[in-house]
């Protein structure tokens, strides 16, 4: 133990809850939580069979911290990103790139953040609702801005916010870093989709190049 | 057997293997391929223990049969709609009406056919991937028609389908019909939006009501 306050677990069981937590994003986004054991798990931690039991109470649990964490950071780069935004058009981009390129550079994250709760109990479930209910409220929160200032023009709120965090999660799913795009060029696209979405002028993007 | 070619199942093997499939959906849907066992689905089904196996070689084969018909059937919604339309815009939003509407209505199938996809094996996914193909495709090339045409105005065709696919798709796992929103109004919501993202002037949806 290297210094750091009397209650801190040892450096070595972070690393070791780490590389658990680790494993089981992979494994969770890659072959489902039901389909996982806690063997599997364990091994790709690196670790004896029973590993996962030494550090957390169940294999949901782990689920459940992956999810509220992966979720938690995730609101907290969106509200960062929009810090110091001009006007309503700017913030809800700055938001929308944020979201995207969250999205693009952990999609084994937030692959098992957004497909995989329904594993959670009733209990941690109401838990990471929350987390959502507010990450969906950021984006919410910035169109109705845009909507009392004219700058955005929008007939339902509710449902176009839904779109816009439908075409961002899914990015997790369909974007590969070796393929076609960067980072930087999915998450300038997405953000001209959400300004489109919202009916902000200089969002409809049509002089970019065509291809 | 009630008369039909020599070599049609009877009326009652149909049956069985029908509400086989609708259970099978069902559970799939709610607890996911690798969580639901072939007992769960048979006495869903009100059928006997080891009734799924009578009618198909495995749980596999059923999760293939749901996805491949599902999406033809989605394609073919698809195609049906686009008939008869009298410019790009109008052909776009036709489209993507029949893709929100046919998500609105069949979430349960919808949710199969897009979330269990792992648990194919490799020649059936190759299948179930050309049936996505296509339906990408005629997102894809209504967008390409109306950029020909200058009615759209689409910095990157490729990655606007995927916003356009993320958005419709997402409907099957938000959307219920006891809420807000009758299937129709969903329907118009996400066609305003579609044409919003390929930047058709008269998707921008402006003039309707603020909520």
């Amino acid at each position: 133990m290297t210094g750091g306050l009397a209650d801190s677990p040892p450096d070595t069981e972070v690393a070791n809850r780490d590389r658990l937590v680790t494993a089981a994003t992979e494994s969770f986004a890659s072959k489902g939580f039901h389909a996982t054991t806690t063997r599997d798990i364990s091994s790709a931690a690196g670790m004896s069979q029973a590993a996962l039991y030494v550090h957390y109470p169940s294999k949901e649990e782990v689920l459940y911290l992956i999810c509220r964490t992966g979720l938690e950071e995730l609101h907290s780069v969106m509200v960062v990103a929009s810090q110091g935004a001009t006007d309503p058009a700017d913030g809800l981009g700055r938001v929308a790139r944020a979201f995207a390129v969250w999205h693009a550079e952990h999609t084994a994250l937030a692959k098992v953040a957004n497909y995989e709760l329904s594993a959670l109990t009733p209990e941690h479930w109401q838990v990471v609702r929350e987390c959502r209910h507010r990450i969906e409220l950021c984006f919410r929160e910035h169109l109705q801005q845009g909507m009392g200032t004219g700058a955005f023009s929008v007939s339902d709120a509710h449902m176009t916010t839904f779109s816009i965090i439908s075409m961002g999660t899914d990015i997790a799913r369909w974007y590969r870093p070796d393929r076609t795009w960067t980072v930087d060029q999915v998450a300038d696209h997405y953000a001209a989709m959400v300004l489109r979405l919202a009916g902000a002028e200089h969002g409809r993007g049509g002089d970019e190049p065509q291809r």
